[in-house]
């Protein structure tokens, strides 16, 4: 351990020299306790000794690990300490968007190395005992998703691609642009489905519209897409108006609840994050519902390797209701109606690189944001990006692309040779 | 509902005159009764109706569906339809096999039609109370392994692709060659695991060796293939000295569970099917400990949709202490150490053809087997073969491949276009 990540528990540096006394005494406002290093101190080894230095109010530093620091924290005050110790997960969010909380560095190789850090066993625990998500019962869901989705697509416009996609994007080569992966995702999606022209496709949850009328355009299928979103529901429609097809692609505002009718093929992108594991029975019923013999559904989600409530700020302050399941959880939509689970693919490292495009997109436009709201949205926001980065890049989170079918299909694809010609 | 489908429940039929005395009367040795009628009807209605025609000791016939039969079931004796009605995945088999129960027909199509009727819940309720699997301890899986794959090198090879590949293959092609398809099923799963020349693999369950000599000749990889079968690993040996790869593949004659030492990449190719749901967990720890920060794993067996017991005649008569899991039952492999599922791909209507080419390699041979066993050998194996083909091709059971990794390692494939190049 290099001498600097010696932690003094009692440190004459944190004893200044008050004004005109010519003493050396404790000012308060600047104190940092034996308490407060053993905290710190505890902290750190909680969160595995990760390569980042640690500034106290009165300027002491702290660092623990043995290679060199990617950034430091500055933790202005004692109340900042005592939370991110009791709660980090939340504290962490809630610190840095204050100003409490802040970093010198890059915000994502700083996140990502406390992400990577071996975690001590009572983190996970404080992790588990993260905010109970807020219920999505039918009201519950409309005011959750109000709360993210329409926050005014002017906002949005800022930094997502053109055609406004907000899900993982899929890059054929890394080097793709952001554009060209939402295309390709959304033409990977139409091929696992296995889309023919002529079908009846429901779509639940469908954001702007941009994967409905893509299926509508390049496939000749005809689209029912479900989104309770009023900003983007309005968006969509005008977008089909303006693409001449609105007689094949209706966007319904409603819950997925209120599916109704039989289709060919269920597709949900990026919706079930927002469905709540208590409601996947419910949801396996509907597309049991919809379903006839022949068809194909495809639900491509943000995931975890194992069951684990989603990070607490961000079901605070971002997604309330939000739950990200473990493939395990999943099964529980299939399982009861029997379905047979076809393909899975796991794009997480899709997903870092499409933040990554949505992130410097949203800082150059930071300014922009900066006017429309305020200052702490933009580090709302900035957080939220990052942090997303540095859970994909560090495994933390998931992209499962799960395709099913009923049990006794047999007309379903050979091999995957096709999704890739 | 045609006309001859009417069940009878008193049917003169069934009296037949007794010689010399012009009177006519029960006889006892064909007299089938109101109660054996009833069961009938209540077993046919409980197995969804299908298209089967059955046929009782007296000859007379019971057909309750509506469309044309498929085949017809010839019940020889009142023991046997009771059987039936109380345990009909073990007693079809078991009576098949001991002549008490004759098929006119197709015996694939007829079991195809039995899988494909809607069942009726009770008799999935049967299903699940079918045997609790022969305990797989180390001693019980020696015992179980023994049991089938050391019947004997030389009736595998009666039937089996040249390299003796008892596992599903993988049809680039429905006109594959079964020979093909072999080769084609070890080098998609290479490529799955990402093998890079220089690397070091083990193999968990190893058959006759194919895939570890495939591995080393094809991608220059070491390999340490483990397997309890005495003849199979014997048969191994002789082939690697052969090839000339003795000194780049070891054959060693040991379970699973006494892997040792770390390995870039960790592969079982249909072994999972003998572990047992209780040692899933043991499994997966032995997977941790023997891959690094960079390793990778991949897992190939047959699968269900959900949780169900095996057919209590497959696991009673050829595969004792046999469970096929569901892929949420997987995960009890995979979540305690965090591992992270990249790719799950379900060939079951592989294995349906890989059987088909089996069966008809069989029947080819049917007189040799019963040379070397006895006819009733023979109508085993044709009705585990034939089931088998039934199983997959009306969606019963499914064939996973799992790709996995650690958490946490990013030099995963980017995406899956590199396995169909």
């Amino acid at each position: 351990m290099p001498s600097e990540t010696r932690i003094p528990l009692f440190n004459a540096d944190a004893m200044s020299p008050v004004a005109g006394t010519g003493k050396r005494t404790y000012v308060p406002a600047t104190r940092v306790s034996f308490a407060d290093r053993w905290l710190l101190h505890t902290l750190l080894r909680a969160l595995g000794d990760p390569a980042i230095r640690f500034v106290l109010w009165n300027g002491e530093s702290v660092y623990t690990a043995a290679t060199e620091p990617v950034g430091t924290l500055r933790i202005k005050d004692r109340r900042t300490l005592r939370r991110l110790t009791y709660r980090p997960e939340l504290e962490f969010g809630e610190a840095y968007t204050d100003g409490r909380l802040q970093v010198d560095g890059d915000l994502v190789r700083v996140l990502e190395t406390a992400f990577r850090a071996p975690v001590h066993p009572w983190v996970e625990r404080l992790l588990v005992r993260a905010r109970r998500p807020r219920a999505n019962t039918l009201g519950g869901s409309r005011d959750n998703i109000h709360h993210h989705y329409d926050l005014g697509n002017e906002f949005y416009r800022l930094w997502l691609d053109e055609r406004m996609v907000y899900t993982c994007a899929y890059f054929p080569t890394p080097s793709a642009s952001l554009e060209e992966a939402q295309v390709a995702k959304m033409e990977l999606v139409c091929r696992k489905v296995g889309l023919q022209p002529g079908q009846r496709v429901v779509e639940a949850g469908c954001g702007w519209g941009a994967l409905a009328l893509h299926m509508a355009r390049q496939h000749g299928v005809a689209v029912r897409a479900f989104n309770i979103s009023h900003e983007q529901i309005t968006y969509a429609r005008e977008q089909a108006r303006q693409l001449g097809l609105s007689d094949r692609v209706e966007f319904v505002e409603d819950d997925y609840r209120n599916v109704s009718g039989q289709y060919d093929a269920f597709v949900s992108v990026g919706m079930l994050e927002h469905v709540g594991v208590e409601h996947y029975r419910e949801l396996g019923r509907i597309i049991d519902r919809c379903l006839p013999a022949h068809g194909r559904g495809f639900i491509h989600t943000i995931g975890r390797n194992r069951p684990l409530r989603l990070n607490a700020w961000l079901e605070k302050h971002i997604f309330p209701g939000a739950y990200v399941p473990a493939l395990r959880e999943m099964m529980t939509i299939f399982e009861p109606y029997g379905f047979s689970v076809l393909d899975v693919e796991n794009l997480r490292l899709h997903y870092a690189e499409t933040l990554r495009h949505w992130l410097a997109r949203f800082e150059r436009s930071a300014d922009r944001v900066a006017t429309m709201f305020d200052e702490r949205f933009v580090r709302v926001w900035r957080f939220y990006l990052s942090g997303s980065i540095a859970a994909f890049s560090t495994g933390s989170l998931q992209l499962f692309q799960v395709s099913f079918a009923r049990p006794q299909h047999n007309e379903i694809s050979w091999t995957r040779a096709h999704l890739y010609q």
